[in-house]
């Protein structure tokens, strides 16, 4: 079984365990709204290959691990789309969780989501105590303060932002999580992965801001345009699409790079490159390059 | 020490820490003004008073739970004052934190206390890690779904709500898991003390209810009358206002009855009769009767 269906499976467990003790139906709908259809999994991905590559003697841990990074990061994109942020109607091609249930409960299944990825993790780790400290220390800081997703989020409130400093915490943060978290509920230390982790999630956040400008709806699956709208930092306002493109590269090369030597290095090295692709399409990036320059030349001939 | 005192200093502490990582600062700001100035901090000193009553051989764990359990009920009042649920401007006589900082900060603020509050708890179990799971699942259970808070809340989102269950997740369950994480950092079984926690947290929403009624802005520090506004279950709607008084004293005999023999017994008979009295003074009832009995000789005698 590949590890996506693998980490379908879990979520759809840790989902199927809650509803069957009962609670408020409405909530349990919209936490299940809120984790499945699900994306492309690729923290909780990026987490178990790392575990593997590091020998993953604690498989029960390392997938603890995953579906809590997943748990948390489905919980923050219900609280980004609220109108108070982003305003999202749509999420992956779906209403958003407050279209769909409302604001009340978008806020409260966000809230539950934090919860459950705790209990998720504690739950994983019954047989193995030694290891629990470490890994929900490096989950935890990856979703809180100051540096996890929920300070990145919250530089969006400041007047003054670093973009490094904003989509380090915004999206790195829960990547660098991720690899650490996989190395460490493996046994093993977590320092050596954190620049895979770092990295990657920085490309996903520039890349993020490359499609809001080139992307059209029905492959994103959300509205573009939004950063611009929200006045929000983003890498292409900074450095230009060709600039961010450029910088998204380099990110994604030195992601690569930083993957030591170990059983899994090919296969790890696979995953981020197939992830690339799937987040700036070359085909994408080459008809915008190509309507820029037809743009450019109508421009031009007025 | 008064216990209370020693709450406030380690609620300091970790507010504290943490603004000296760095970080976005209104966020930092925006969590600091939903944890101080707080309320009667009763749920910590419930925990700290159990602990001590069941030997308090761990007593950095007992605070440790003290404290993410007060962190936990911190961030819920957060979320629960936003314009989508209570929309409250007041909180403890001071604006409310979405007041104060907007909000996209009063929602990150929520989220971030919860994170805080595990971060804390596994912090104060380094040296006790066998404790540390039944404790966290403890107040995991507390705050989450099914049962815990958050579910609480949820309850008001559905057309059909039994009001004991309701009243039971929504205010009763942190109080539970007060009573039950303080005998268990202490390795005593929680079980026995389930009863305390369930009845003096479900006498806590009907003393809510019951100062909705008849209480004054100066005295709660938040306005009044909210239940019937937003149509809200409650003991007064439902029982009328000398039926909720006559539940609430049933509550918490029932809860003094179920204080265990134990070292501690009579200090927690103690609390619990100070704080009854503190949430439904004699004088304010008396008033609100008195009130009532002019009200209706007037209206008999037009």
């Amino acid at each position: 079984m590949s590890p996506k269906l693998r980490i379908e499976q879990a979520l759809e467990e840790v989902l199927k365990t809650q509803e069957s003790q009962g609670g408020p139906d409405s909530l349990n709908q919209a936490i299940r709204h809120a984790v499945i259809p699900g994306g492309a999994r690729i923290r909780p991905q990026l987490c178990l290959a790392v575990a593997i590559a590091c020998g993953n003697d604690d498989p029960k841990l390392a997938m603890g691990a995953a579906v809590a990074l997943e748990l948390l990061h489905c919980g923050s994109l219900v609280h980004d789309d609220l109108p108070c942020f982003d305003n999202a109607e749509l999420r992956r091609g779906i209403p958003s969780v407050h279209a769909a249930y409302g604001q009340r409960l978008a806020v409260l299944a966000g809230d539950a989501l934090i919860v459950m990825a705790f209990e998720a993790l504690l739950h994983s780790a019954e047989d193995s105590l030694n290891r629990l400290a470490p890994v929900m220390k490096i989950v935890a800081q990856g979703v809180g303060v100051p540096n996890g997703i929920i300070a990145g989020q919250a530089w969006e409130c400041e007047s003054k932002v670093n973009l490094r400093t904003y989509q380090k915490a915004k999206t790195g943060a829960l990547f660098a999580a991720a690899t650490s978290a996989g190395a460490s509920s493996a046994g093993s230390d977590p320092k050596i992965w954190t620049t895979l982790g770092d990295s990657l999630g920085e490309a996903y956040q520039v890349a993020d801001d490359i499609r809001d400008v080139i992307g059209d709806i029905q492959s994103l699956g959300k509205p573009v345009g939004k950063d611009l709208e929200l006045d929000r930092p983003s890498a292409t306002r900074q450095l230009g699409l060709d600039g961010a493109v450029e910088y998204f590269d380099e990110l994604v090369t030195r992601a690569i790079r930083s993957i030591p030597e170990c059983p899994g290095q090919d296969m790890l090295k696979k995953l981020v490159l197939s992830e690339s692709e799937r987040l700036v399409p070359n085909a994408l990036y080459d008809r915008a390059l190509k309507e820029l320059v037809i743009k450019s030349n109508k421009t031009s001939t007025v």
